[in-house]
């Protein structure tokens, strides 16, 4: 069998792997799925149709006709230039995953990892050469959210990770690479800590979940979209920049820091915030407010990299 | 002198006294500016020719016929629907202007303090009436962005809290007002968990500061511009929603935020931050980077809203 130089492996079809094969399959490149679910082609298809319309010039039956489903590994992989693996977290499983891949992918291919929660020099352990394993952690959905976070382990040669971005930012992202591994990549943690006083002030009764969510729309997510934490307080320095902000105001962050809540993830607490989610979010189905999300942020996506929003939109 | 009944009054005219000027100008209202700043009618000027091209439809010349700058803060608040107080976070100014303006202005004037560090009882505590002083807390810059968290005292009637939010509401604003007051308000505690992180992972050497802005713009901030915390993790669980994702990914939450670092605001962590700031901005001018960043959001809020991005983007 001949394989086109621009084929590339998704291995798993779940929601990642989904997402990974509509966005591939809507920038030209032959994709082949690996799954063993006997539902990953229609699987396949219908994440193809629904995920087409966020991705600016993509077309649902031209990307179809570059996808294949294959329950077989070593045949999936077999003359691929990049193995984008996106199983379930759990390592044994990925480094089980990963030596099979090493032994049927040619020998350049690049070996990308999707796992949000384990180090690269982990997934790679039980490859023959560990340091060809580089993390490649999207952000969901990766068919629409620009950033990957690539991290490598100690043994990864500094030229394989600038293949790996290379490869990301030929299909659109915004790759950043760590400069070392942790525990849980950056912007999960960022999340997590917004997350944890979210949830305070929701716990304290001062705000509700939707009114909650209206203030970080409305404000900070906002801003974040545009410019990010540091800017945002170079800029609130005014002339004087980051340097007169943290030199007149940074003193009160430690302050404020101590502050902020340590809310405890108990039943109670479940239970509140999914009873005022139920009240905000109840009425609406899944896919309805999936679709929602992803159209307005292919809207702001368009109008900030100046793409014709009208085409991104629709 | 006759007082139109769309008058409001700003006091202070620093950034937030400004680009309120600005923004209520533009809206077709009186504005009286009380300031003893010598410089403060060409600074009113210079604000509103910088700001107009953020807001649709604003015609700076326009805007500018409808500005008196007073030095007299009784006669500025005379006849006024309301005043928007922006003075300095200094408690016993605030409480002196505070009862002056009580006693010039109408008795039926929203009373609306942009304190970022009291609570509504405190700054109104030499009022007569204490109930009336409103927390009206913007961010920065409020011609742009949509949020006015709203904050009462305990003495203050739901009917004014109505009215209040109804008054920005008129200005194109989204207010949400607080159930009770928090040190900080919402929008500023999220804000500085998030920025605790941020300065975690540079201090760790996983990003630099310009890295993690990108990290923010291309994932979280473009999403929470969208979607706020609580919608995105109901969206996370997927069909089962926030209620499915707490009860299984929830658990894990306590351990991330154990995990979270807790930087000290050392002069050393200063030195670190504000070096890479002038690597990544320090070329380019405060006004330069303010225009794009507003200019940005603007596009941004007309997307979203429907308007037409030519207009508010140019």
């Amino acid at each position: 069998m001949t394989v086109p130089s621009s084929t590339v492996t998704v291995v798993a079809a779940g929601t990642i792997g989904l997402s990974w094969t509509a966005l591939l399959a809507a920038k030209g490149l032959h994709v082949r799925v690996n799954s063993r679910n006997p539902d990953a082609g229609s699987l396949v298809a219908s994440a193809i149709r629904l995920y087409a319309p966020a991705i600016p010039g993509a077309e649902a039956a031209d990307m179809l006709s570059r996808v294949v489903v294959d329950t077989d590994l070593a045949r999936s992989v077999a003359g691929a230039a990049a193995v984008l693996e996106n199983a379930p977290e759990n390592l044994d499983l990925k480094q089980d995953l990963f030596a099979a891949i090493e032994a049927a992918a040619p020998p350049d291919a690049l070996l990308l990892s999707a796992t949000s929660t384990f180090a690269p020099s982990d997934v790679g352990a039980r490859l023959k050469d560990p340091g060809r394993l580089i993390v490649g952690h999207p952000f969901n959905p990766p068919h629409v959210i620009p950033l990957v976070e690539i991290v490598g382990s100690a043994d990864t040669p500094p030229e394989l990770l600038d293949r790996a971005a290379r490869f990301y930012r030929s299909l659109g992202k915004n790759p950043v690479t760590l400069r070392k591994p942790i525990l849980g990549f950056v912007a999960n943690r960022l999340q997590s800590a917004l997350l944890r006083e979210a949830i305070n002030v929701v716990q304290q009764g001062v705000v509700t979940v939707d009114e909650l969510d209206a203030i970080v729309t409305s404000s900070i997510g906002l801003r974040w979209a545009v410019i990010g934490p540091f800017r945002t307080f170079h800029l609130g320095g005014g002339p004087g920049g980051l340097r007169h902000w943290l030199e007149h105001l940074g003193v009160s962050l430690d302050e404020n820091w101590a502050q902020l809540g340590r809310p405890a993830m108990s039943p109670e607490t479940i239970g509140l915030l999914t009873g005022q989610a139920d009240l905000a979010f109840g009425d609406r189905t899944f896919e309805d407010l999936a679709a929602e999300r992803d159209r307005d942020l292919s809207k702001i996506l368009a109008t900030l990299t100046g793409d014709d929003p009208a085409q991104a939109g629709t």
